[in-house]
């Protein structure tokens, strides 16, 4: 998604050859027209899914989450992050370990909004070494749906989140596909459709 | 607004003469239509004090005010929950102390991300006591920005929050104002704009 791409180059900071900062668009500050944008596009991949919930986790997979659920007309459901495991028969959970921040969280969701019948798009912002869509594919398969999709924003196609999701199975689309951050240069992986094309 | 009080009355549980849970469209589950209503509603509001920046909380805040946010073609900025201090001299830090988990949570916004120039439009799900909106104007007061309103998705009006926040000067404006939770069941402050008509 040449948009995003544009806004990654421009607007983003290579921290490290393994970390790039996006907080003046998707972290901490939001561009809420680039992630309508990123929404309504993640929509558009999936549109033919036959979706029937959009699951994030929180903070920063909602903003990018939200137009693709209602794009979709589904409702959106955000994982919710936990220290420690809530002793709680009415939640599913499964365990994130965020090598970034070197530590594990348990995620929930309610009962309430995940059933057997749906068919789910997990959408996130990032995908490293896929820990948290792996999490978030637990949580669905605890509840006997069907993992339909999984969007990503950023993926860091350097690290093996990606082949591991797609070994697995599932579905992946990421709308900006980064080869590299080496020497503090953003270089992006060509995208295999229009190579098709 | 009607379309959020028919939610709150069809979709919220009272769970106690204290606590609306809205977890079905809200909180965890995202109606994303009624929240991009509730989003251009707040914008209404407040689309004539020159607002540059809406800032709302980490998770619960983002949904209502993400097109708040888009319909003022400005950014969102979302303060981030920590458990402790990050002794950083980069961020804004306020401590904001939770009734309903008692617990203590600093909440950090990024220098970057807030400057004196800023007219700043705070957005949060609920007010009730006032902590995490009295938080967040700490955030901008240590910015020298200015607190420019303060919009409320669910106002419990039956606690202190709104009148602190109004005896201290602030322009709060709710979408859905709640008189009381008493014997499970929902009644509404009647709306003084309709009043006045």
């Amino acid at each position: 998604m040449k948009e995003l791409e544009k806004a990654i180059m421009e607007r983003g900071t290579v921290l490290s050859d393994g970390v790039l900062k996006v907080d003046s668009f998707l972290n901490h500050q939001i561009d809420t027209q680039l992630m309508i944008n990123v929404g309504k596009e993640l929509a558009n991949r999936f549109r033919d899914n036959q979706i029937t919930k959009v699951l994030t986790i929180e903070s920063s997979g909602i903003a990018p989450s939200f137009m693709a659920a209602n794009e979709l007309a589904v409702p959106l459901v955000f994982a919710r992050k936990k220290k420690s495991l809530t002793m709680t028969n009415d939640v599913y959970t499964s365990s994130v370990y965020s090598f970034t921040k070197q530590e594990t969280n348990e995620i929930t969701v309610s009962k309430n909004f995940l059933s057997a019948e749906d068919r789910v798009l997990i959408i996130d912002d990032f995908l490293a070494n896929g820990q948290a869509a792996i999490g978030l594919t637990k949580i669905v398969e605890q509840a006997d749906a069907t993992v339909a999709g999984i969007g990503i924003v950023i993926e860091k196609s350097f690290q093996d989140g990606s082949s591991k999701l797609k070994e697995a199975g599932y579905l992946v689309e990421s709308l900006a596909r980064i080869q590299s951050l080496k020497n503090g240069k953003v270089t992006f992986l060509s995208d295999p459709i229009l190579l098709n094309k």
